[in-house]
């Protein structure tokens, strides 16, 4: 995962196994890569970490006998990695040898990482099976954008998120470096941006430059975002002359659209903008820098009568106009700089230079939209990994289905890929991998795989094998719910906790930050709903289940077996629930989940054995039973009611009879 | 753990209850201490990852209102940490105000690590209890012995490990930096020694200083081991003058006692012994260094005629007399470089000087044969953690039993505490921290609390909580497991493999590597018999329930109901152990277990009912099963067979009816 474009296995045929014995050696005129030089022990490390097994961790002299001869065709350009490097590469593996080469270092990157995933044990032991394999990517962007602001992620975490993004072959790091909540980027000519504006928690020049070094290690661009000229209160807290409001600013803690914006009208504003992009520019040496853009509210801009006359003698009619003009002017000034401008879809205007790289977080359509306008554009919409969504929801959405499907072939090219978003209202350094991970592979295979890559068992049977493989590389979003659980149960047994965990999910969207609201920066995310992964494997598994019985495929036994087990676990759970303040709201949770349990079981009895007498008493309890399918108490959802819900409509309808 | 001097639970009273707003201050003649101003942060940060509250990570000014006041009363003495500085502590918790005061700033280190660890979530949340503690050590040298020569550990897993030993109040690492198998120092003056020595796995000058400046944050003296004479072979290997035989010399990759030994006859060694304890002992502040001597074979001695001449012409009757004139020399040396020596016993001679102290790994004997020399000594018997041990019989050694407690007062003062040792010829940085927790904690509490604090459930139950805590400092023990165990299922089901291998252990003492032999240093440790911890919890827990059984305090049916969980997953995990290479030599363990299950279950049934023609049956099977239970196959153990086996003979004896 992502499955590459073309995949032949050669049935019957044995595959190489690994041993202590087993080398590596490069070849071709781009073996002195310094790039190749770091990944070749990188991945004969990784492979002794996947494996337990020693192998020798330095490339030996190319020759037939190696287990691994890799070629690199052709050495990199000079320049750093760009939009639409090569990244193709081949792999012929037999019980001789592996072969795998590409015309770039960065293909030999790309296909490491495949062979990598095919080493498993066999009846051989540790064994890569007898394969070839020709693969290239779909979209040139695959990205994710990972903001920093809300919550501080410190070097260790960004990097090991580098580790697996590389592991899934994704390509761009979106560092959104600032936001209302902080400014995370030293600055040495304006250095309040960190005494104040980060509250302590930045990067430092030397950590940065060592992040974009660790990424491009592993074929991975990084572009900054500093966000302009709304979601920008943290620079403004610094700097409150560049506010089009009175100030003084304070940081904010809370999370939402903000009004304190720049002021786009007064020439200290652009001087201030050209002098840190171009700090920031130079640190990071990659050709596109993202400008932000999102979200930007006019009320600062309409209360001020300096920007209003400003508005009126420059015919700028409007809100949107006015950050146009704005954009215009820090599109220049990244020109200036030699870098090509991202920004949020709100910056789309037509007055705009075609350079510019549009973000669409609204859909396909604002993609379509600029395609049409002559910008080139990468899709964030649907890609929100934040709103606790099933990968299944993100995998089916594509950069090219809806309006952009309808594009001419010259305006498809403009469609340059897609990225994950995380942003980071109740992500932590501590919780950020199971946010992150394993779902973010799924949208990785989006981006990498052909488009008619889609069944979505196939992906997920994939799935939970990539996210046992990304562990190797040390991501700890398998472990991190079970850590939480145990410190939550505390000295009562975690087993119940961890069952009844199981069949739960966090509320979706933003129904936290905005419905339950009440969330700050340093609100405690340590409650059971923090400490469930975003997709419940239980769920989705009984799901399957039910549907395999209602469809006559299966007597329902594994259906009961269960659901049995989950409403035998409420009393179990029911003292550990009790027992600290911190669980004590899901009381009623798992009073619902019995109440869900005790209606489906009886449902499966309705269906099997057409008991009308149980029927009777399940219509009287299905309204109970809708209700405690739609809690969301303690901010959960219970994620097996649809398939319970199933359940008992089909036994009402008593079409299984 | 360990358990405090004294604590006094004031019943009844509200605890200290941990929110956003907690806030830490120091006072005092050392408030300004460098190590009390990085553990206050670091403490501060914990406390954050062990609840999931944002607490402010800087301390404040010192105030009444503060939730934590930390009073340290003088400040540290200017040298590096020492051999008996005082650690004691006193902790007394209101529901308003934890205080913790100590005379110097390393009984805060201790005093914090208590708090981190009182620290649960209850009624309020998480709190931590109203208590009263009076805490200080019962042994000044509390230490683990860490060979990182069989297996190279990298820096970050010794300072994981650092951290670990800070968390349960150890406070030396003792550095075991060579051996047969490998030099891992850089050293300047004799650069061969990582060239060659090393083969490319050593520290470099700068990594071991990070270290150091690591663990005296920690409140951990480091004391380095060169082995000399004998356990040299990798030195010999990069400068074979040194030694007594012909030479050239290979670095050694299997385990054992060789044969490879310095020459003591030649005044050169003593010039590069010199010259190398100056280097290393520059490298490392504390006052002691530790210059092995153990196991040392003669034969390079007997078979070279220079050697014999010299012992004739200087009256050296035997190998033990040589050593002990080489031992002088290098103790003249260390000293002379400002350096107190330790050896393992084997070095004990009274020709010594006193200064010298013995580690004793035999045995208490040698121990009180030290003390009763006016040598001081530690014990290093009874805590092996690469014999895979039960925690408990670690627990259960105790530096004054045996020939120690019937030492004079004097005499026993000279005990100065013990070291747990981690013999690393089956340990790796990928599996250390299995190897190491949680047993070590048990250990580091026989060497800290009270010598009447030894009640085996109440350390266990302790053990437990203390397991997962030690978690949140990112030890990985328990993760471990399950990880190598999904490795080894692939894309079979790895349940039926994790609960199968929860009921076995690895088989014990020296059975791996001399008996069943063939190890090296590059052997893969990826086998069942490698994911599996040294104890099984499981295997425990049902040793009680089987003893309550017995005494007739339960009616056997949670034995049943394990006993038949775990017949019945022997169908389900044979196909998993068929299914690769790795995994197969276990299908015999598997039936030996299922075989063993079974007739523990005839023989609850026997026990219950009083069935004679089931007790028959079972008599004709007790070859059988006591052939089960002897399986040392896949070097496992079924470490469920001692309980069934109990159960079998009380119902073949009708005892119970």
């Amino acid at each position: 995962m992502p499955q590459p474009r073309h995949v032949q296995v050669i049935e019957g045929a044995p595959g190489l196994v690994i041993d202590t014995g087993f080398t590596a050696a490069v070849d071709g005129a781009g073996a002195s890569d310094p790039r190749i030089a770091h990944a070749i022990p990188r991945f004969l490390a990784q492979l002794t970490r996947e494996t337990g097994i020693f192998v020798r961790s330095t490339p030996v002299p190319a020759a037939t006998h190696v287990a691994l001869l890799v070629t690199v065709q052709h050495p990199d350009h000079a320049a750093p990695q760009r939009l639409g490097d090569d990244e193709a590469y081949k792999l012929t593996l037999t019980e001789k040898q592996a072969r795998l080469t590409a015309s770039t270092p960065l293909g030999v990157l790309r296909g490491l990482q495949t062979l990598l995933q095919l080493v498993g044990p066999g009846k051989q032991g540790f064994a890569i099976p007898a394969v070839e394999i020709d693969d290239a990517p779909r979209f040139a962007w695959r990205g994710l954008s990972l903001d920093v602001a809300r919550h501080f992620i410190p070097v260790a975490d960004v990097e090991r998120t580098l580790d697996g993004m590389s592991a899934v072959k994704l390509n761009v790091l979106h560092w959104h470096l600032s936001d209302d909540q902080g400014f995370r980027v030293e600055s040495k000519i304006f250095p309040k941006l960190q005494r104040i504006a980060s509250e302590g928690q930045y990067y430092t020049q030397a950590q940065i430059r060592d992040v974009v070094a660790y990424a491009r290690d592993r074929g991975i661009r990084v572009v900054p975002e500093i966000d302009m000229p709304g979601h920008a209160t943290a620079m403004l807290a610094a700097y409150p002359e560049l506010g089009s409001g009175a100030g003084p600013y304070q940081i904010i803690h809370e999370f939402g659209i903000f009004t304190p914006v720049m002021d786009p009208t007064r020439e200290s504003t652009y001087t201030f903008v050209d002098k840190l992009i171009g700090e920031i520019a130079a640190l990071f040496p990659d050709q596109y820098f993202h400008i932000g853009g999102d979200e930007v509210k006019s009320d600062e801009w309409e209360a001020n009568d300096a920007i209003q006359r400003f508005m009126t003698i420059h015919h700028i009619e409007d809100g949107h106009a006015l950050q146009a003009f704005f954009n215009r002017r820090v599109q220049k000034i990244v020109a200036q700089h030699h870098k090509v401008p991202v920004g949020w879809e709100e910056v789309l205007d037509a007055s705009l230079p075609k350079a510019l790289v549009v973000e669409s977080w609204h859909g396909q359509d604002s993609l379509a939209a600029a395609a049409k306008q002559g910008f080139r554009g990468i899709l964030a919409h649907g890609y929100y990994l934040d709103l606790m969504q099933p990968a299944a929801e993100h995998y089916a959405v594509d950069p090219m289905t809806g309006a952009t499907s309808e594009l001419s072939a010259a305006e498809q090219q403009r469609v340059l890929g897609g990225e994950a978003a995380m942003w980071e209202e109740l992500a932590t350094p501590h919780n950020l991998d199971m946010k992150l991970w394993p779902r973010l592979a799924a949208i990785a295979e989006r981006f990498w795989s052909p488009q008619d890559v889609s069944n979505i068992d196939s992906m997920y049977r994939r799935l939970d094998a990539t996210s046992r493989w990304l562990e190797s590389y040390g991501l700890r979003h398998n472990e991190i719910p079970r850590e939480m659980q145990e410190r939550l149960a505390g000295p009562q047994p975690a087993a119940p906790l961890r069952i009844f965990a199981s069949t739960l999910e966090p509320v979706k969207e933003y129904t936290r930050t905005d419905k339950v609201g009440g969330y700050t920066t340093s609100t405690p995310l340590n409650r059971l709903v923090d400490s469930v992964p975003p997709e419940s494997d239980a769920a989705r598994a009984f799901a399957r289940d039910v549907d395999r019985f209602l469809n006559g495929a299966s007597d329902g036994a594994r259906v009961m077996q269960q659901l049995q087990r989950w409403s035998d676990n409420v009393p179990r759970v029911r003292p550990v629930l009790e027992s600290n303040k911190l669980l004590l709201e899901a009381v009623p949770v798992a009073d619902s989940e019995r109440t869900l349990c005790e209606a489906g079981l009886r449902a499966v009895e309705v269906l099997r054995q057409n008991d009308l007498a149980a029927r009777d008493v399940l219509k009287r309890s299905s309204a109970s039973v809708d209700q405690a399918a739609e809690s969301t108490k303690a901010e959960v959802v219970i994620a097996i009611a649809p398939p319970i819900q199933r359940l008992v409509k089909a036994a009402m309808a008593g079409s299984n009879e």
